[in-house]
């Protein structure tokens, strides 16, 4: 019995999944990142782990046909890490080096975020579909493109950052990345969030007013839930996010012209809500021949980047 | 000796060109584009032109690897054409046609535009570059994605199509393709002619101005000579042009981060004075990782489709 490892890590958990050749998931477990010295120990608690799951399974490392590893900065096609500044790391070549520290076994890396594309084309929302562009929605805006079944790496390892796309150049509020008018103003939890605190002064009546008054942290969920309940500064809000999405997803699909749109993240969580608005604005701004795209919620969660992993051991 | 042939089919002339194996271009041709009769005779003059340069250098069919034919309208990966309209073909697969009809050799095919790219990314200004964005300034806005030395296809074809990309949700006038404020509508030929017709009135001391009262035809080649020369009206309709290419070449760069940028078509005839100022606009709005682009005048005019045609065997 052969099986692969899919790992993800991230600045404050290493999930790790065990998979068959069918890239079904047989075991999960999730172990602390360890970002001390540099995040030098990482590596080697990852190891450990390995070794213990195969022995809880009567396996040897023979057993083992591979780890696919994601990792949260940029990882370039022959697998070198650009800096990881969550974990403290610097440029390496991580296949190279978790191979040597683990029996010589063959190594692939990729970028969680491509990594959890995959996943969801894999074995989530983008199921049978060859080209599918994710999208993920949460404190920032993230996303992946697989191109005939495979991920996108791009020159610098920035393929698929759509978050931080252009796509209003009258804003004025200065973006994470430092440039004004990127699609996370809009279409973030933060966003939404920025967006409500925009508009709130114009809508005295918003339930989300009296959060002001109270001094009440306003999340993107209540935004959210209240536009659900047509609370009409919600849904303005809801709406130029969707609207915002749409363009975004619209201008993209003229470049790679996707089969399928993979809505995640923790905003996603509104569901056909939310879809729903983000389709119609697609429809508008999508070239006609770009716009037979199915869109769908992810199904993965946290567990897309494992999934994806597996999927880089071929 | 192994030779390869190039073959662009355009609405008007079809050009044939003939590569040895290392994509060096030994001789070219064109004849015309009969679209009598729903287009039915096409692939039988191109067959009987082959057949006439493979004699005329003492070659037979054995000594052809391959033929590689562009085609003005969608081209699926497995050669399937999805209906061109200007050579009043429907839908059919090019590759096993053409080579039932000469001699059972290779053929493989694809979008015009797309082996454009292609063509520029193997011996124009995309040499040297993995991962090349390819846009095309002529009447309309077109254009081809190179990833990892291959063209993107898409799944309707239609990758590599910014021409339709949303820029601007202001506009108000209505583009070739139905929608509002694509970025053709700025930065073709036609776009170019367009702006100068809207700002025209605001601007009676502009040569472009006697060109209105006179009758005469304003191009896009007056527009881009007389911002060279500082006109007022010329310099404002170039600069937007240029704002929103940049705009929409950053928003591609974020979803495929490539290495080349390739401008071509007529209006690319500019040179540094369009390139530098597409190149400004791009830095100001492309994601820092994304920004380590190179920019390249197209090289290839007219040829391009024919070296990307070669390029398609191997």
């Amino acid at each position: 019995m052969g099986v692969i490892f899919g790992v993800d890590v991230g600045g404050t958990t290493v999930k790790i999944g065990m998979f068959d050749k069918e890239d079904s998931l047989k075991y999960k477990c999730e172990i602390k990142t360890d970002t001390s010295d540099k995040g030098s120990f990482i590596l080697r608690d990852i190891c450990k782990k390995l070794q213990d799951i195969l022995q809880e399974n009567s396996l040897t490392p023979n057993d083992c046909d591979g780890i696919g590893i994601g990792l949260p900065g940029p990882v370039t096609n022959d697998g070198r890490i650009l800096g990881c500044v969550n974990l403290g790391w610097g440029i390496f070549n991580i296949e190279e080096k978790l191979s040597q520290m683990f029996y010589g076994v063959k190594v692939r890396a990729g970028n969680d975020a491509n990594l959890a594309a995959l996943g969801e084309k894999l074995a989530g929302g983008g199921r049978g579909h060859e080209n599918v562009l994710m999208i993920t929605l949460g404190t920032g805006v993230g996303g992946g493109v697989i191109i005939d079944g495979k991920i996108v790496t791009g020159t610098n390892g920035a393929a698929g950052e759509i978050g931080h796309m252009p796509v209003n150049f009258h804003e004025t509020d200065v973006c994470s990345c430092g440039k004004k008018g990127c699609l996370e103003q809009y279409a973030s939890a933060t966003g939404i969030v920025r967006l409500t605190k925009k508009y709130i002064g114009e809508y005295k009546e918003s339930p989300l007013y009296g959060y002001k008054i109270n001094g009440k942290e306003i999340t993107a969920k209540d935004v959210m839930d209240l536009a659900k309940a047509k609370d009409e500064l919600s849904v303005k809000v809801i709406d130029e996010a969707a609207l915002y999405l749409g363009m975004a997803l619209a201008a993209s699909a003229s470049v790679i012209n996707p089969d399928c749109i993979v809505i995640g993240g923790g905003v996603s969580k509104a569901g056909d809500f939310l879809i729903d608005k983000v389709e119609k604005s697609f429809m508008e701004y999508a070239f006609v021949p770009c716009r037979n795209v199915i869109f769908r919620q992810a199904e993965l969660g946290n567990d897309g980047g494992m999934y994806g992993g597996a999927g880089l051991i071929k």
